[in-house]
C-alpha cells in the first residue's frame, strides 16, 4: 500500500491525497459505504460502481464470520469473489459488534466469548483469530481487534480498557506478520487509537499505535454518545501524533458536518451507517440541509430531492414521490434514499478534496457546515 | 390504440402483434409488470428500463386512490409524471382489490362500499367514479369496474355476479365516453370477461363484452384458486368469442407455464405479481425449472441464478450469494430476485414471439413448459 498527499490545506490540517492498494486507487479524503454482511443494505453493485462511484467499501468481520461464515468464504475464494466487488474492501475487526451487539460476552486476556445476536451460539473472538478471519475474507485493509469502552466511562476502566487494546494490538501485528494472503492480494493492517474521551489516554494509544508502523492508522471509540466538541478535541490530539505520511481513519464517523470538520483535523477515512439507515428512515442529507422526507409538507413538493444545482445524481425522483414512497412502505423508498444519501457523501468529500486542492478548503467547509446542518 | 396482428402460429392460437398507444410501443406476448402502488417493488425504474425492459407496466386504482390519493396525484399531473415513468400504464379498475383486500365490503347496483385495508376509511367505487380516478392518474389502458366472484362459486352466484359485472361495464363505457383525459395522453377502456368457471357463463360474458366494441378485451376471475385445466379451458373458450384483432389480456396470470399455454390460446398481455412477490421469498425462475434459493443445497453453488446460457440477464450474482442475502435478511436479496424474475418473465414473452414469428413456437413452448415446471 502506498499513501501519497497531493495537497495540503493552509488554513487547517485537511489534506489530499491518494491510497493505492493492488485493487484500486482511493483518492482521499474518502467515505466508505457500510456492507456490513456483504451487501450495501438496499444498494447494487451497479449503483455503487456507477452513480455512487465508490472506491472501497466496508464489510463487518463479526457479521461476515457469522454468516455467511467462514466456510463458504473460503470455498467462495473471498468476499470480493462471493460479492463479485472487484474494488477494495476494508473489514472492521468486530471488536465494536462484540460489544454493541452481540450477548453474554465475557471479555478475558486471550480475547473475548460472546453470544451471536442471530441464535445465540457461543463465539471467541482473539487478536489472531481476528486476522485469520480477515485472511479469509480476504479484505484489503484489516483491522486490529480492540475493545470499544462506552460513553461515558471512567478513567480506570478506559485506562485498562486502552492497555488490553496494546496488548491485543501487538499480538495481532505478530499474527499478520506470521501469515498471508490467502489469495494473492495484498492486505495491510490497521491499529485502532482507543482512550475514551481523556485526553492523556488519547494521546499515549495514539503514540502506542503510531510506533507500530503499520500503513495506515485507525481512530476508535468515538461518536459513541459523546458531544461532537469533545470528539472533534479528542481527533485533533490524535491527529497530532499519527504520523502525518500514513492515512487518518476515523471509525464510525458521521454526519455531514462531522465528516468536514474532521477532514479539517486531517482525517482521511471515514464510514458510517448514517446515509442508509437514517436514508431508510427518511432522513434525506442535501447540499442545502436535513429533510426529513416522511412530513406532510413534502406532499406535494415535486421538486428533485437535491434542488440547489450544485449536487446532482442524475435522480429525477421527486420529494413528494420518494415521501409516498416510505410513507406507503414501498422497497423503492429505501432503496432511493440510501442510494441518494450515499450519492450525497461521496460527493461531499470528492468536493472537500477539490477545495483542498484549490485551496479553498476551510472557507468552503465553514459555508458548508451551517447549511448541513440545517433542517429543512 | 392500434394493434397490429404481424404473425400468427400455424398449430396454435398463439399470435405476434404490436400494440400501438400514444406514449410507445408494446410487442405482444407482453408480459407486464406489477407497480400497485406506483412502484415495483423493489425495482428501480433504470432497471425496468435497461435490463428488464418493460414497455408497459402496471398501477392499481384501488392503491393509488387511497395512497398517495387522487388530490396529490392531480396537482402531480398525473401518475406518469408523479413517477417519472414516461412509458404506457395500465391501471387495474380496483375491482379485484376491493374484493380481496379491503374489509366490511357491501355491494350495491350503484357500486362497493368497502373500508380501505389502511385506516378503515369508508369509500365507494362505483363504474362511473373508477373511471374518473383513472382519468385522474392518467393511465393509458383503464380497466372497467367489475365484480370478482370467487372460487368456487355457485352457478347463481356466477351468473348474477356477471351481470351486474355487464351493467357495471355499460356505465363504465358511458363515463369514458362522457369524459376526457386530464392531460392530452389518449387513454383507452377495456372491458373485463367474467363468468366463473362455467362454459355458458363465460361464453356469454365474451360475447358481451365483445359487443362494447372496444379497444382492448380482458379475462378476469382466472387464477383464482380453479385447477390450470379449468383456466385454461376459459381462456380458450373466452377467446374463441372475443374478436381476433384486439388485443387479449388475461389478468392477474400467472407462472411462467402458465403464460406459455395461454399464449398458445390466443392471449396477447398478462400481469401477475409472481416474479415479484415470490421472487422476494427466494422463488427463482430460470430457463432451466424453479428454484427454491433459501434451500441449504445452494449454499456453495458460486454458478450464475441462470446457468443455462440461454437467459442472461447482465447478472453475475451467484446462487450462493443471492442465498446468502435472502437469509440474513439484506435488502439486496430481494432487489435481486425481483429484477431476475421480471427480466426472466420478459424474456420469456419475447422469446415467445420470436418463436411465433419463425413459426417454431408450438414445439418450443412444449418443450419449454417441461423445463419451466421443473423444480431445481
Amino acid at each position: 500500500m502506498k499513501f501519497k498527499i497531493e495537497s495540503k490545506d493552509l488554513h487547517s490540517s485537511a489534506r489530499a491525497g491518494t491510497i493505492t492498494l493492488s485493487r484500486g486507487e482511493i483518492e482521499t479524503p474518502i467515505f466508505m459505504p457500510v456492507g456490513t454482511v456483504g451487501s450495501v443494505k438496499g444498494v447494487s453493485f451497479e449503483e455503487l460502481k456507477s452513480r455512487i462511484n465508490a472506491p472501497i467499501i466496508l464489510g463487518n468481520t463479526y457479521h461476515l464470520y457469522l454468516r455467511p461464515g467462514l466456510e463458504i468464504l473460503k470455498e467462495a475464494g473471498g468476499l470480493h469473489k462471493f460479492m463479485q466487488w472487484d474494488r477494495p474492501i476494508l473489514t472492521d475487526s468486530g471488536g465494536y459488534q462484540v460489544f454493541s451487539l452481540s450477548g453474554n460476552r465475557k471479555l478475558s486476556e486471550e480475547g473475548a466469548v460472546f453470544s451471536s445476536h442471530i441464535d445465540g451460539s457461543r463465539h471467541l473472538f482473539s487478536p489472531e483469530n481476528v486476522v485469520d478471519a480477515q485472511r479469509v475474507i480476504g479484505s484489503d485493509i484489516m483491522m486490529a481487534f480492540d475493545e470499544c469502552p462506552p460513553y461515558p466511562s471512567d478513567y480506570s476502566f478506559a485506562r485498562k480498557s486502552m492497555e488490553l487494546t496494546h496488548r491485543w494490538l501487538e499480538r495481532g501485528v505478530c499474527r499478520v506478520m506470521q501469515t498471508e494472503s490467502l489469495y494473492g492480494n495484498h492486505q495491510v493492517f490497521f491499529p485502532i487509537v482507543q482512550g475514551s474521551t481523556f485526553i492523556d489516554l488519547r494521546k499515549e494509544s495514539a503514540e502506542f499505535v503510531a510506533s507500530q508502523n503499520c500503513s495506515g492508522n485507525a481512530i476508535g471509540g468515538l461518536s459513541v454518545g459523546e458531544p461532537a466538541e469533545i470528539m472533534y478535541e479528542m481527533v485533533e490530539i490524535v491527529c497530532s501524533k499519527l504520523p502525518f505520511d500514513k492515512p487518518r481513519y476515523l471509525m464510525g464517523v458521521g454526519t455531514p458536518a462531522n465528516i468536514l470538520e474532521s477532514i479539517a483535523l486531517g482525517i482521511d477515512m471515514f464510514d458510517c451507517v448514517m446515509p442508509t439507515r437514517n436514508g431508510r428512515n427518511g432522513m434525506i442529507f442535501t447540499s442545502e440541509g436535513i429533510i426529513n422526507i416522511r412530513n406532510k409538507k413534502w406532499q406535494t413538493d415535486f421538486s428533485p430531492l437535491d434542488n440547489s444545482g450544485t449536487f446532482n445524481n442524475g435522480f429525477s425522483y421527486s420529494k413528494a414521490y420518494l415521501r409516498h414512497l416510505l410513507v406507503a412502505g414501498e422497497m423503492l423508498g429505501p432503496i432511493i434514499a440510501s442510494i441518494h444519501n450515499l450519492t450525497f457523501y461521496l460527493w461531499l468529500v470528492r468536493e472537500a478534496r477539490n477545495k483542498i486542492i484549490s485551496g479553498e478548503f476551510n472557507s468552503w467547509k465553514n459555508k458548508m457546515v451551517k447549511k448541513l446542518t440545517t433542517r429543512l
